[in-house]
């Protein structure tokens, strides 16, 4: 196939500067020995006719292509896309583009997305996921790999993700600072790692303090709305006071702050509320506003970016699993607590 | 800089081949002349290798890379991430693969990103946005540009998104077919091309119809649920009788929706609702689900992208405003209203 009309060419701009095509090579790189006003006349010629400088040819010569592969084995969504914002944000601050790959949770589409980024000559690849889970790795390939949020099961490969453990126990730290001591804890299916760190971390916080987990331990169930009214319900029917709800998600918080509401319980005067994820549609609708832990996903991507322009500058990934902190973010469902602590 | 150490070229299959790097060339290309075995004798080290071959050189002969640009003025949120999905389905198809680009609301961010493009010389640009307002072109480019979602000003371009007025229509001629006849409005801001286009196709449904707008006319708000929730008490308190409400958009319905709930009033058997969006998240939240107006986002980037192949095939653009329908998804918000009618 021709080259499309109208896309100027270094032939282009070497007829309106009057000069070779290896001038116009040699004025563009800024390389080789060449007369000012020829450079200049050549720079103005290029300008004039919109000539941009080939990217491809300039990554056969140097080896790479300044462009890293994001993919995912599992849609984009909720929580890969700021990654995905992060990752991007990164690398565009180093004119490195990003080619975007969407596996769609299918071993064989993802497999197949991976020799496309291969023959692509990306410098490198950022792999993420919808779940926190580790996940089997993309396989061993001759450029660096750098997992993001899901981790990989593999110890030879670097994955970076937020720490779960500290979020929960951020959580209650928060709420026993505000004079909470009778912490409920709902949250998503057992099955879950994230619902496994995040109630971790909150035990952990709770061992040696003078609080205790509400109803003895955590109430598992699923990531919707609808387990949180429901597992309001199954609090308010136990019997057993409680003070504060520390949920494993938004959406449940969001459930849980409907049915104390509906039932004549005020927060935060009666109870407080912390959620999780600071998803803003969610913690911002919520009634009140939600406390609720960050769990700076754009920051994970910008890290993870980060960890993979150096792998890609040594040539070589220093494996391990790196966990960034999650930071509290404080709204009404546990502002009036502060007071009255 | 030097090749990466690790990645095979052609060098090292024709070495462990026994042949001339051009034989490999001719062998992977399915080109030339070459003795059967000696053709299976290359592909068999290429796979033991895992050499690739570069879709860089071959982009480089044949003029195209068979890579295009999706860029977004307005960082890719919850409308342009399905948009955005739908294009690389479409394109994923064709073994093209999608370069990101993220213009955040940054004019000059943009055309570097369409400068970074022309330089990686994509086959083709898709521009989307956050809003569906027209906006100014990216500019005359020498390669294919299509429009999604956001329409471009401009009459030479080609720009695709969705019926808002027809999606309007839709949702008022559900509500009369369910026996409503006295229908409020509640809807985002006035000055957004979106919330008027569904306004004067909900109006252009009722004319005619034995139907009519409560309150006489629109409510115009903000897109939030705060504003539904507030819009709710006032459409209770003008004492003007309504048997339904047509909201903007899905967060207003659902914070109607917890107004009447929480004023005694039952949906759907006193007031019908419907949304619009299909936001899976809120719909389904809703109490009780909300029946609303699917646009159909992700079929918009699959056509957009057909559009923008057939442009790369031809050369050239066909301009013009192509609009895609809405379709009506039923939950029970409107459901027991069925068997009302």
């Amino acid at each position: 196939m021709a080259r499309r009309p109208g896309v100027p060419t270094v032939a282009d701009v070497a007829a309106l500067a009057g000069v070779s095509a290896g001038t116009v090579s040699k004025a563009m790189n800024g390389r080789g020995q060449l007369r000012s006003e020829t450079r200049e006349r050549v720079l103005a010629a290029a300008k004039e006719l919109g000539f941009q400088p080939n990217a491809l040819a300039r990554g056969l010569l140097e080896g790479r292509t300044y462009t890293v592969g994001v993919l995912t084995t599992e849609s984009f969504g909720r929580f890969t896309i700021p990654i995905m914002l992060g990752v991007e944000d990164a690398l565009g601050a180093g004119e490195i583009s990003t080619l975007l790959c969407d596996g769609r949770d299918d071993p064989l589409r993802e497999q197949h997305y991976v020799r496309t980024l291969l023959s692509r000559r990306v410098d490198g690849i950022v792999v993420t996921g919808r779940r926190r889970d580790p996940r089997h790795p993309i396989g061993v390939l001759p450029i660096p790999v750098v997992y993001v949020f899901a981790v990989s099961e593999s110890p030879d490969d670097l994955s970076i993700t937020y720490d779960d453990e500290q979020g929960g126990a951020l959580a209650i730290n928060h709420l026993l600072r505000t004079g909470r001591t009778r912490i409920a804890h709902v949250t998503g299916p057992q099955r879950h790692l994230s619902a496994c760190l995040r109630e971790v971390g909150a035990r952990q916080a709770l061992a040696g303090s003078r609080g205790t987990f509400a109803g003895g331990g955590a109430l598992w169930g699923e990531w919707s709305e609808a387990w949180g009214r429901e597992a309001g319900h199954i609090l308010l029917r136990s019997g057993d006071p409680f003070d504060a709800v520390f949920c494993g998600s938004d959406q449940i918080a969001r459930g849980v702050a409907d049915t104390l509401r509906e039932t004549g319980h005020r927060v935060p005067e009666d109870v407080a509320l912390v959620g999780f994820d600071n998803w803003d549609v969610m913690a911002e609708a919520c009634r009140p506003p939600l406390t609720t832990i960050d769990p700076n996903l754009p920051e994970l991507g910008r890290f993870a970016a980060g960890r993979l322009l150096r792998a890609i500058e040594t040539g070589a990934v220093e494996p391990g699993r790196i966990l960034l902190p999650c930071d509290l973010v404080i709204r009404q469902s546990t502002g009036a607590a502060v007071a009255r602590a």
